[in-house]
């Protein structure tokens, strides 16, 4: 019988949900999360990652900031507050070990985490296991914020032309590849030529110094997807305003990000700027690796 | 009789080599071959290619100063010169189409050009391969400077640590798989992270912006390797004082090189700056993909 309740009225949010824990990186998702969680009377609790999320932004919110190395405080931080399901948002800047400090908890997982070369890919996956040995349920953002998913086709008013169609193509047999080795989740291409490929240091600089090296002539494209054996709960690729700002400083042309498979935060907004720059962002389904 | 004599005496330069012609983008290669070739009574003749070699390095040498697109007048002056074997040295900053600006010789190859994406690899093979239709014989520039080649094992005092060379064995099999997609030949790692991926913004923009991404504890590490499918008479990976100096400001522990397949710029300023530094300088056999 709930069951039955809960699918009839699974998307007018009627059934109180379980408390919702949030564990925040940086970025700006939390917050959209934590105002969707009060429009719609949800309770939540943040916790966020010292150093990574920016504890301005949760003044005002239930939430409690905790270390990357104290996972033991974390567990029993989520429980005492009594979340049941939790969302991870945002991105967590991969520290030193001495930086970490593991606590006891953290020590158990060591040895797993010290094996071979790991990922952020590989990280989150073993993050998510945790969480649910513990009994948590981890649901991914779009779950709990269904808009942000990007469509397919064109967002917004402009449109990429057939050469920079190609480009979008060869940027997502590149990402893909990139994406393979756990590596990154972006690559910039001109004219044929990838400009850049994303690893540590975030998409923003990779804007940033593409933008440098970009040529004359039609202009280079930003293209994004999810890596492919990734856990879709955790670090979807995402774009918010503040990408398109960057984008139209760096003089690139676009966004090509994987649909269905990369979040645009406010989004809105994101589509007011692109339109008022003269920026295209397009949502290609990757199935065919063409951008529809 | 001719082959016996030149295989005698192929180390000892004395016979007369036909007269080189050196085909030079950016970067210190180009003088030094000038001086070797000055030094053993060799001829030669340089042909600078414009915005990419530097007319004040050419001074005093012969040398012409022809653009990328000139293709015609570029084959016309080395058979002017009378040059026979040609070395291709230096960085070459892919220009825009609109820059070429092709003479009717490069407009014949611009179909090869156009189909679908060009790597650097590929566009160098094709250009090797339109010298040698031409009657040239192209040669690697090891061949006229064997000593560039970087050796096997500890080049210099310094060594890597256990832990750096578990790093060694990641970068080698990531720059590998950027390598057989033709899209950079470098990459850094620290920890197990890969902190960054050379694609269009060349090693030293790789390593400044992989110095302000590193962490506290064991250093990060550049390595090199040659692009699997790449023809070897062009463009093998390379450093110089220079690179050490960056490796040195950017807070990066050391370098390691594909053996036999990279190059080594002015060793012994590079060995004597390692030295100084504190920063090792391995080349590794890439056979087995484990640092010896």
């Amino acid at each position: 019988m709930e069951r039955i309740l809960r699918e009839l009225f699974a998307d007018q949010n009627l059934i109180v949900r379980p408390k919702l824990g949030i564990i925040a990186g940086g970025g700006e998702l939390v917050n959209e999360l934590c105002s969707a969680c009060s429009h719609s009377g949800r309770q939540y609790f943040v916790v966020g990652i010292k150093g990574n999320a920016d504890p301005g932004k949760l003044q005002g919110t239930p939430h409690k900031i905790i270390r990357l190395g104290a996972i033991g405080e974390l567990l029993s931080e989520l429980k005492r507050q009594a979340v049941k399901e939790i969302v991870m948002v945002g991105s967590i800047k991969r520290p030193s070990w001495q930086e970490v400090r593991p606590d006891l908890r953290a020590m158990k997982l060591l040895p797993r985490f010290l094996s071979g070369r790991q990922g952020d890919g590989d990280v989150l996956k073993i993050a998510i296991t945790e969480l649910e040995k513990e009994g948590f349920r981890v649901v991914g953002v779009e779950q709990v914020l269904p808009g942000l998913l990007t469509p397919v086709g064109n967002i917004g008013r402009y449109s990429p032309s057939p050469q920079v169609r190609k480009d979008i193509a060869v940027g997502l047999s590149v990402a893909t590849a990139i994406g393979d080795l756990d590596i990154g989740q972006a690559v910039v291409v001109q004219q044929g030529l990838i400009l850049g490929i994303e690893a540590a240091e975030g998409t923003d600089c990779l804007i940033s110094r593409c933008g440098l090296l970009s040529k004359a002539g039609e202009k280079g494209t930003l293209i994004k997807v999810r890596k492919s054996f990734q856990d879709p709960r955790a670090d979807l690729p995402t774009i918010g305003p503040y990408t398109i700002k960057r984008v139209q400083e760096s003089g690139l042309g676009g966004i090509a990000l994987q649909a269905c498979a990369s979040l645009i935060v406010q989004r809105r907004k994101v589509i007011e700027l692109a339109d008022k720059y003269g920026i295209f962002l397009i949502g290609v389904n990757t199935n065919n690796r063409e951008p529809q």
